[in-house]
């Protein structure tokens, strides 16, 4: 059994590093000095295991115990990159409990007959460049190479230079798929982004599907003007219309039973005395199924347009990213939701194990979240239960390696 | 007469500091490196004219032609910060045209029995440092030299880092009620913020009054959380409060006949796949007078907080700053009326002029700005026009200084 202070020895290694002096939670941005050190630490541990470690061409990391180049590899993991001021556990408790659970499968004596792997995907959450699972996207093919340097950060850095300052080759990003076919198996393991587990009592679940998901960036344009000079009936006014669509985002949601959220918006040239030139909102959109993301999108669209005929400016609507809805519906998912005695689940949150799910027969693992709050500091996860994840990983693991 | 190619010709060497490659607009906040080059030009223009150049205490520039110590002198100029992307005219007119004024007082064979000074205040939008009028308040001392201190810019530079890097002592900031008392009359030239002059077909106003004004900082508080797995009856969503509050406040201007924006929003964390944990917006409100402002206010207030009690959110409204009603009713701006031969006219804008008059017998002339847009690109002026102003001004100046 790994017990809760082994857990929270490994786990207090990393935790310090990129936590934000102000709130508690994390500025973890993929190829940051703070992702960077990050890393440092996996591969010290992986080194520190006897694993090989390896960086493949798309910046995600691997530690291989017995031999990367053969088939139907066993791969478990995660992400450390954050979103701003993110929790610690989304991520990282999948990549450290994939380590401890190296450690506990050899002190059980198991001998695997097939290639174990702890994995790190890059730029999960899309902080930084906008483009959520990038590094398993890119792997995957899901997401174009060519597109992919074409991305810049908030600050105009593009994502070649930032790969590039961490020793990456732009040039070699792109679809990976003899890696992908060697892989065998996938489990992810990651807190919960809710509170089912804590409301059935239980430590562990096992993922039924992930929602579709979308994300849309609405551009208003209006006109620039003095905000004390200005009549009221002369006003273009673009955060007008960005406001109505905000409102209309909450609406679309509760009549479509779905989840919508602005949570990001940006202003130009954002003075108290000016009327805006120019606003952006973030669209988060998703829905139990395809259909319904599709209506309620195109409700919350159909609105923004609607006012933006009000008020005299303009709106268009840009998908940044669109995930069909993902089951998991395979043999490990399958074997998951039979041996470990969890509940089983869905989830609204997307993920690397979302991803892979297409090419790989995959399973994802749930810890239970006492706040049921995500991607804030208040998101948590006890050590007793946290330990009781690698136990139920282990189980997994050992199951499908021999 | 001051002929167009001639106002060009200064106005040529000032216009390239400080403009944006992308939309033309001005980036000219107090103290950068920016405004320091545009004192520096200024500076320049004041020594070619054989003018004596003194910085006041608070960072206001003074150009003089005669003795500074003497009483009773004429001043006349304006500012040169501007908003982020604000126009070319709105302050640099008024620098600019006072100079021109000067050489054309001394063409015209005028020997004034006072001095005259050209002025260029600091800070008067306070786009910088959130106080408008900063210069001009402080040397009044409606503004308070400790709190001052305690100013921040939004990359959390100290004002007092920012004038000290600029060479000047912090610690002399304040109230100069001698320099103030020397001052007989205060004349401030500057571009139209309407469309009023274009409208009754005349080159230049005169001003009549000016709004009252306040600038409130509305902060929202709710639960940050993740986008996609928090269902919509769980969130506490900043965001929302705010979006409400801004079609509050375009509803409350319209009801009162007043005007009210939010130019200015900030989210955190400000990530599309968060809710946000907090969100402030400023309010800019302006009305024909006091008691309708602070109606305005009240009722953008209680909607803001009516609608925080329903998302379960929290608002707290600051007011950065508030300014009662100027009158322009001295005995300078009724010879301004009446001399010139120009339309008479209330704006809502703030200006230097505005703090001065409490203090000093005070007027304000408009030059026409034929789009009516200020603080954004596309305000204009005429070269054609603009000379007139100078005209105009020079007549004025000559007047009083005799």
């Amino acid at each position: 059994m790994t017990s809760p202070e082994r857990f929270a020895a490994l786990w207090g290694s990393l935790s310090p590093i990129g936590q934000a002096g102000d709130d508690g939670g994390y500025l973890r941005h993929s190829w940051t000095d703070t992702d960077l050190v990050c890393r440092e630490w996996f591969v010290e541990e992986a080194l520190d295991r006897d694993l090989e470690v390896e960086i493949d061409r798309n910046g995600n990391l691997w530690a291989w115990w017995g031999e990367p180049e053969q088939e139907g590899a066993v791969v478990t993991g995660s992400h450390l990159d954050s979103v701003p001021h993110g929790g610690a556990y989304d991520g990282p408790l999948g990549v450290v409990s994939g380590l401890l659970a190296v450690d506990r499968l050899r002190e059980r004596g198991v001998r695997p007959i097939r290639p174990i792997a702890v994995v790190v995907f890059t730029e999960e959450e899309g902080a930084r460049f906008g483009v959520p699972c990038l590094g398993s996207r890119l792997m995957t093919g899901a997401f174009d190479a060519a597109a992919a340097l074409r991305l810049r950060d908030r600050d105009g850095v593009w994502l070649a230079d930032a790969i590039g300052r961490a020793g990456l080759d732009p040039d070699r990003l792109g679809p990976d798929p003899e890696r992908l076919a060697r892989i065998g198996a996938f489990v992810e393991l990651h807190v919960e982004q809710g509170r089912a587990l804590d409301h059935l009592n239980a430590p562990v679940g096992v993922a039924s599907a992930i929602w579709p998901h979308g994300r849309y960036r609405f551009d208003f344009t209006g006109e620039g003007n003095h905000a004390g000079t200005t009549r009221m009936s002369d006003r273009h006014d673009p955060m007008l219309t960005l406001a109505h669509t905000v409102v209309a985002t909450d609406e679309a949601a509760r009549t479509h039973g779905a989840h919508a959220t602005v949570g990001r918006v940006e202003a130009a040239p954002n003075a108290t005395n000016a009327i805006a030139a120019r606003a952006s909102a973030w669209l988060d959109a998703r829905a139990a199924d395809g259909e319904t993301l599709q209506k309620l999108v195109d409700s919350i669209r159909e609105r923004a347009e609607k006012r933006a005929r009000m008020d005299g400016t303009h709106v268009t609507m840009t998908a940044e990213s669109i995930t069909g809805e993902v089951g998991f519906t395979g043999e490990v998912s399958k074997l998951a939701a039979l041996e470990l005695g969890a509940p089983v689940l869905p989830t609204g949150a997307g993920h690397d194990a979302g991803v892979l799910s297409g090419h790989v027969d995959t399973a994802m693992l749930f810890v239970r979240n006492p706040t049921g709050i995500s991607h804030a500091p208040q998101e948590s996860a006890s050590a007793a239960d946290c330990s009781i994840g690698v136990e139920k990983l282990t189980d997994l693991l050992a199951r499908l390696c021999r």
